[in-house]
């Protein structure tokens, strides 16, 4: 694809093209895919104003069809602009994994083992309506070696063209192989799962989006995937928990963007602390503007507490609604989150380093924070530069997905002429 | 399950038992399931006699409706099951990959993030006549922290549930939870079906068998998987090869044991060292009995040599059989094992540091030697003690997979209070 081009490609050709964009951009020293990356970035700035004018083109179009929610999310502000260039900017400064000798060990027979970090090919990626993941995905599929095929939602279709011919444009002067990067321009539920079916063209697809998606996924992909799932995330207060810093976390995990994967959805808290702790704590969250929805204690203690049912405890909100729940101990906790969550991200606020060691090690779950708030399960958050995706999977990876997520192993082996008896 | 009980529990039984021993057994301490595989080592040397007496009943029972190979394989003798058990002991001493700190870095909020290894859970494994692969399978699956369900062959099943029962009393009176070892009776199609859709019980599922068999996992199987597939294992002899280096390689890697998975299948050979080498080596692989399927070029050099035609080159033959090309150069020899080559294991025999830099750099395969025979694809070989099988795909873990590539990874974040603004 370049700038502009009109002609709709076949997807069956996009994957063969990406697929030999792959072999080439494999070979791609990291120094060349790091400048490239930069070179994007430079090129969006340099682009800025036709891209919040394009977008604002999307955004009109919406009006109607869209909630208020979705409007927010498609619009390109300038500063959002601003954090997609930084975004690719801090990608091109992560350590470089292709080639990465991961591990390493000499046998008796004097073969030398070393488990090498390869590029895993070409990388799908479906996704809705924020157009900064055009440049989010595209920038760490580059950085770690991959060819990728964007396939974004058709709300965002104008904006997604306008930033991926820009980023194809920069990328292919910098070096890069033709088609390393290609936007799926026909937006139907098809053209979706026909991409989940490109077997050998395609090496892993990343749904990100809501249940539907994944469903689908789930149902027809015969390409491997890496599900980015739903975050029924939760925060386990302890008895021995500070508590103001408990306060805190709570209402930063439940308030600070209620929308997103890794806010808190259910609270859990020790009986031990409730009394003193609880109420108070509810009554910042209402302040907020936050539905409590209790169990019968969390009732007695906050008559204002709608009362919850198990369904509560099963619910992504992702909205201004919190389940709350007072357990007799940490087991009880522990019980709770690994029936009902989702394996995003979970927190514990203690002041007991046993009970830290204890949540961490028992709770199943993509990663598990001590005293801070499940808001920072997010790439950018650890440090990655961007994120391509949360997996709420257990293989290959689970957790923010970065640059080394999106490689592949294999070994190379180096002998001197060993032959097996 | 325990030795000697005659009861068949329904699979999704096993499934549920299998989910509650994973939850208990990931907390168990490396020391005691390190124990534990010692102890199922020493029940088995005590146990040999009735071991080696019961494998003869299933022998017997196989006479006649199996080929003499796979009458080998079900067969165990007293040296393979000294095999076993040496494998159960090599296990235990690898270190232990539960809780293991991957990657640790701090941010500059404080936060500090550790990527922790943690079991994937309950693992089931299908596999064939081999009654080896039970004891293998089991060690690596406790050691690594996860519940396994074995699925063997009809063929072997009076073996597979004397040593399954054996395995279990062991491991139950080292202190390792009931039904953490579980075996399947029911060695039908259907069960086989069944257990690849335990979704929500078995977290990972691994086919050790033929074409048919991946197949029906790729089809049916809504467990995730990983795939343990064919070997068309390619050596590919550079013109700067040590000729007698090469010779060895090349015959050790076809005939060394034609049967499996990381023999060779095809030689490719550098044009510039084909006159002065190839005639010598072939006859050397027709003198144990190959039989040489070789292009024109190999036709003229070496006039015994059958024509290839490219399903030849398509054809993992697993007998003496080997199929010849010869190359113009490095890259069509790279072309060709990344067309034809099944992701296995490949090989250059080279003096050229250039050459096996780009061979290891471009071939896309799970290991690739150099100056090594393609037999040492094998987690004994690397050192892991056994291994649960040989991935051929991208996603989690290629090549041989021992403990460390039966665990999946969490993050675990230490804070002082963060919270995200």
């Amino acid at each position: 694809m370049s700038a502009g081009e009109k002609v709709t490609v076949p997807l069956r050709q996009m994957g063969e093209r990406a697929k030999q964009a792959a072999a080439r951009l494999a070979q791609v020293p990291g120094e060349v895919r790091r400048k490239a990356l930069v070179a994007m970035a430079d090129a969006l700035d340099a682009e800025a104003g036709r891209l919040v004018d394009v977008n604002s083109q999307d955004v009109e179009a919406a009006r109607g069809s869209l909630t208020n929610a979705l409007i927010d999310r498609l619009t390109l502000t300038p500063s959002r602009l601003a954090g997609m260039t930084e975004g690719l900017r801090a990608i091109a400064e992560q350590p470089d994994p292709v080639g990465e000798v991961v591990e390493e060990w000499t046998r008796p027979n004097g073969l030398r083992i070393q488990k090498v970090r390869r590029p895993i090919g070409v990388i799908a990626v479906i996704y809705e309506a924020r157009p900064n993941v055009t440049a989010d995905v595209a920038g760490l599929c580059i950085m770690s070696g991959n060819a990728v095929i964007l396939r974004g939602s058709s709300a965002a279709l104008r904006t997604n063209l306008c930033v991926a011919g820009i980023l194809v444009e920069a990328a292919t002067v910098a070096g890069l192989p033709e088609h390393a990067v290609q936007l799926v321009e026909d937006t139907s539920r098809e053209s979706a799962a026909e991409l989940m079916r490109l077997k050998g063209l395609v090496d892993l697809i990343i749904p990100r989006g809501g249940p539907a998606l994944i469903a689908s996924i789930e149902q027809n992909a015969t390409v491997p995937h890496i599900i980015d799932g739903d975050g029924n995330c939760h925060v386990y207060v302890d008895r021995s928990a500070d508590p103001d810093m408990a306060a805190a976390i709570v209402v930063n995990a439940k308030t600070s963007k209620p929308s997103v994967c890794n806010a808190a959805e259910t609270l859990l808290v020790h009986a031990g602390l409730a009394d003193s702790w609880l109420p108070g704590v509810l009554d910042s969250l209402k302040d907020k503007g936050v539905e409590i929805r209790g169990d019968e204690t969390v009732q007695r203690l906050w008559p204002e507490a709608v009362p919850a049912t198990p369904q509560d405890w099963g619910t992504e909100y992702l909205d201004l609604i919190l389940a709350v729940r007072v357990v007799e101990d940490i087991e009880q906790a522990i019980d709770h989150v690994n029936r009902w969550g989702t394996s995003n991200a979970e927190a514990i606020v203690t002041g007991d380093p046993g009970a830290a060691e204890m949540f961490t090690k028992q709770v199943d779950s993509g990663t598990v924070f001590v005293n801070a708030s499940t808001r920072f399960s997010d790439g950018g958050q650890f440090g990655y530069g961007a994120e391509i995706g949360i997996s709420t999977q257990k293989l290959h990876a689970r957790g923010p997905l970065g640059l080394r997520e999106l490689t592949s192993s294999g070994y190379v082996v180096w002998g001197t002429g060993q032959v097996r008896s």
